[in-house]
C-alpha cells in the first residue's frame, strides 16, 4: 500500500483531526486548524513531553512567556539583522522565488559542484546569488525567462504595532522561536529559583514565521507550536552533554512515542546548513512515506545568545558556581521540536490500510490508526448495543461517567455496530467497549481489540 | 491581615509565579511572562476545565483553531467596524483618555443621573460623547484642562501582514477572542462530527487586545489566554441553556476550584453594558481582596454569529435535526473565562499571611499558599534532611522518581530544614516528605501537612 501525503491529509479532514483554517472564508495560505481528536493527539504528545523533561526530571523546570516581546530581544538574537529570505520575482512571468532555494535546485541537478561565492546557503551574500544565477543561467521554472529583479532581503518575523500609533517606537514582532523567552528571562530564574548548572528550561508554545512558501499540509505552517529546551552547562561539559541529549531524544522518538527505529535518523549538519549560533548541530529526521524529514534541532548555541543579552541589555549574565566561586556564562545545549510537525508523524507513522475477512467470510478493506494507547485520543468507546434499548443506554451512561474520570472516552449509541467499530479504528481507539443484553443480566462487557479485531466478554469491574 | 494587590504581584515574582516580560530590555507595557510554579498553577487549572467540560461530557468536543485567520472572520463578527475605544487627547498636558471611562467616573462621582444621548457604554456615538463633556465640564484629571481633540475610534485588533508586501490585501489580525475560531470551523464540526444539537465546542488558546489602558499586574493585559465553550441549541432552549449553565460555572467556581461561595457572584449586566451580541449577559465577579473584578461572562450570543457568518461566507449555518427534519440555526451560550485572570483569583484566594509558634515556643510569621492539592504546582516536596549524607540522598532519588511518575514533585536536598518547609509553604506545597536516619533503618519518612504544619511517620509503601 502506497501511502501518500494526500492520504493522510484527506483522512484527516475526513475524520476531524485538521480542518483548513477559515476555510468558509477561502482559507488563509497554509493554514490549519487542530479538529476535536486532532488537539486531543496534539495535547497527548504535549502532555507526554511535558511529564518526560519537566516533571520527571529534577534538573528541568519550565517556563511560559509572551508572544509579544520587547523588539530590543530580536535586536539582541540577530533576527532584526540576519533572519531574512532572499526573494526575487520573475519579471516576465510575476512569479516569486527564494533565489537560495532556485540555486540549491540547480546543484543538486546539474551535479555542479561550484556553488556561488561566499555560499553559505540562506545567508549568501545577494549579490553572489545574483551574479552565480547569471553565470550558471538559471532560468525561472515557471516561464523559462532569465529575467529577474534585484534580489531583496525579506524579514521572516511578522511585524504589528502595540499602541495608538504605528510607528516604529510600537513596533513589536510576534516571536520567530519560543527559546528567546527562555534567555530573556534566565536570570529570573537564576534570582528565585535556586538552581545549578546543569539546569534546563523548557518551553511549549506558538511560533510565527511569514515563510514564503509553507506547505505540506502541517509540516510547514506560518504559525505553529514549538517544544522547546535550552540546557544550561559549563562550557566543558558542552560535548559531552551534547551527546547525551541525542540520546535522550533518540528514546523520546522511540520509545516514548514508539516510532519505528529505522524510521529515525539523527543527521549531523555540515556547517553551511546549521544556524549561524550553533557550533554543532543534528537534525532529527523522520522517514515519511513520501520523503525524509526534519522533526528536531539539536544545537550547541555556546554562549552566543547570553553573551548577545549581557551585550545588549547591560544584564549580568554570569552564573556563578557555588562550590568553586568561579563566574561564567554557560553554554546551551538546545532541543527544538515542532509540535504541529510531531502530530503529523504520529499520524504518519499509525496510519494503515489492511485487508480483513468479515464475520461472513468475505474479504473487506479497513483503515486502522495504530496509535499507541498513551497517544490515542480516544482511549475507550462505549458503545450500547441497541439505541432504543431505554437500559443499555443508562448502562452506557454510566459506565461513560466511571471510566471518564480517568480516560478520555467516547460515547457512541447510533448505527450498525460494525460501523461504530470500523468509526474507532479510523480515529485510533484501541479498544471499543460493548453493552449489549447480556450486561444486563451479568454485569459483562465485551471488549475488542483494534489491532487484533477479537473480542473479550469480562466482568465491568474487572475493567475499571 | 490586609492583601493589597501589591502583596501578591510581588510574592508572585519572588517565588518564580510570574515574571515581568522582557524585564532586562526595560518591559513592554503590561506584558507577563508565566515562571516555573506560575506555569504548572495555570496549566492546572486548564486541565480541571478541560477534564471537567471536554473529557467528562459526552456533548462537549473541543478545537483549536489558529491566531491568524482570514480578516472576513472580523469583518463578518462586526469587529473591524465595531471593536473600538473612543480615545481623545488632553491638548495641554498631551495625556491620552477613554471618554467613555471619564464620563464614567464622572457619573459615578456626581450621582448625576443624566447620560449623554444614545449612551451605550463604548460603543455611544463620539459626537454624543464630545457634547456631554463639554456641557458637563468634565475636565482633564491629569492638569485640569477642558481642552481635548476629537474623539477618535481605534480598533483594539494588533495588525499584521501575511505575505511580502504590507498592503491591504496582506492585512490580517491577532484574534482578539478565540470563539470565532469555533463559529467558522462549526460547520466542519457538523460535517465529520456526527453531533446533534444541543453540542459544544471548547476552545483554549491566545487572544489579543490593543488595550490602551492595561493593568492590574495580570488582570488585564494585551495577550492573554482564554477558556470558552460555545454551546448549540434549539432558539427555544435557549433561556433554559444558559440557567444551566449559569449553575454549572458556579460548581466551576467553588466546588472545583474550591473559591469561598461568598467571594463569587454572577451579576446581570444592564442592556448597555453587555455586548451588542449578547440578549443576556452575566458576569461572574470575584471579591479580590481590593475590589470585586469580572473573571467570566455568559452570554446568549443569540444566532448573531452564526447568521453573519452565513451572510459574509455564503455558506449554509443551518442544522438539520435528524427526528423532525427542521433546518435551524441554532442559538449559542457562551462562556468566556480568562486563564490568566482565573490563576490571579486563585493566587489571590488561597494566598494567607499567619503567625504560628515554633517549636522553641517563639511567635513566628509565615506566608502559606492553601492551594488546593488539585491546584498546586508542586503536590510533594522530598527532602533529604542531610545535604552530605549520600545514603539519604539516594533514597530521596529513588523516592522522587517513583512518585513524579504520578504527581508532580519537588527535590530539595540543601539548608536548614525549617526554612525549606517555609519556602514549600510559600508556594502552596501541600505535604513535605523527609527523609532521615530513621528512613534509612525502617523505611518510614515523615510527612508534613502544610496547613496544620503536624507532622506523621508512615511507611513509603503506603505513601506510593
Amino acid at each position: 500500500m502506497e501511502i501518500k501525503l494526500d492520504t493522510i491529509s484527506s483522512w484527516a479532514k475526513r475524520k476531524g483531526f485538521v480542518y483548513p483554517g477559515s476555510e468558509i472564508y477561502g482559507g488563509l495560505g497554509n493554514a490549519w486548524d487542530f479538529g476535536p481528536y486532532g488537539i486531543e493527539l496534539k495535547n497527548n504528545i504535549r502532555d507526554l513531553w511535558w511529564k518526560e523533561f519537566v516533571h520527571k526530571r529534577q534538573d528541568i523546570i519550565a517556563l511560559d512567556t509572551q508572544i509579544l516581546m520587547n523588539k530590543k530581544v530580536w535586536q539582541a538574537s540577530g533576527h532584526v539583522a540576519g533572519f531574512n529570505d532572499p526573494l526575487m520575482d520573475c519579471k516576465k512571468c510575476k512569479n516569486r522565488f527564494r533565489a537560495d532555494k532556485l540555486i540549491e535546485e540547480y546543484i543538486n541537478k546539474s551535479n555542479d559542484s561550484q556553488v556561488p561565492k561566499n555560499w553559505a546557503g540562506e545567508g549568501t551574500p545577494t549579490e553572489n546569488l545574483s551574479e552565480y544565477i547569471i553565470e550558471k543561467n538559471i532560468i525561472c521554472p515557471k516561464c523559462g525567462a532569465l529575467d529577474y529583479t534585484e534580489i531583496r532581503k525579506f524579514n521572516l518575523m511578522f511585524k504589528t504595532h502595540q499602541g495608538v500609533i504605528d510607528n516604529d517606537e510600537n513596533l513589536v514582532y510576534l516571536r520567530p522561536e519560543t527559546c528567546q523567552g527562555i534567555f530573556v528571562d534566565y536570570k529570573n530564574i537564576l534570582n528565585t529559583m535556586r538552581v545549578r548548572v546543569p539546569f534546563g528550561i523548557a518551553q511549549v508554545g506558538k511560533a510565527f514565521r511569514n515563510e514564503i512558501t509553507p506547505g505540506q499540509f502541517i509540516y510547514r505552517q506560518r504559525e505553529f507550536e514549538q517544544m522547546e529546551i535550552e540546557y544550561f552547562v559549563h562550557p566543558d561539559d558542552a560535548k559531552d552533554s551534547y551527546e547525551y541529549w541525542k540520546d535522550e531524544f533518540y528514546k523520546w522518538w522511540t520509545d516514548i512515542l514508539g516510532i519505528d527505529k529505522e524510521k529515525i535518523e539523527a543527521r549531523e549538519l555540515p556547517k553551511e546548513e546549521a544556524a549561524h549560533y550553533s557550533d554543532c548541530t543534528h537534525d532529527f529526521e523522520y522517514k515519511f512515506p513520501w520523503a525524509w524529514g526534519e522533526i528536531q534541532a539539536l544545537n550547541n548555541r555556546t554562549d552566543y545568545d547570553l553573551k548577545n543579552h549581557q551585550k545588549h541589555s547591560g544584564v549580568d549574565m554570569q552564573y556563578s558556581d557555588p562550590k568553586t566561586g568561579f563566574r561564567y556564562i554557560p553554554y546551551v545545549i538546545e532541543s527544538s521540536i515542532g509540535l504541529n510537525r510531531t502530530a503529523f508523524v504520529v499520524m504518519a507513522n499509525y496510519y494503515n490500510e489492511e485487508k480483513y475477512i468479515d464475520p461472513k467470510g468475505n474479504e473487506q478493506n479497513r483503515i486502522v490508526i495504530k496509535f499507541p494507547f498513551n497517544i490515542a485520543p480516544i482511549k475507550y468507546a462505549i458503545l450500547p448495543l441497541m439505541e432504543k434499548n431505554q437500559e443499555m443506554l443508562d448502562k452506557g451512561k454510566e459506565f461513560f461517567e466511571k471510566l471518564s474520570d480517568k480516560y478520555v472516552c467516547e460515547f457512541d449509541k447510533s448505527g450498525n455496530i460494525g460501523k461504530r467499530y470500523r468509526r474507532q479504528d479510523e480515529i485510533g481507539t484501541p479498544y471499543c467497549i460493548t453493552i449489549d443484553n447480556q450486561t444486563l443480566q451479568d454485569q459483562t462487557v465485551t471488549i475488542r481489540d483494534r489491532d487484533t479485531m477479537q473480542q473479550k466478554r469480562i466482568k465491568i469491574d474487572e475493567l475499571l
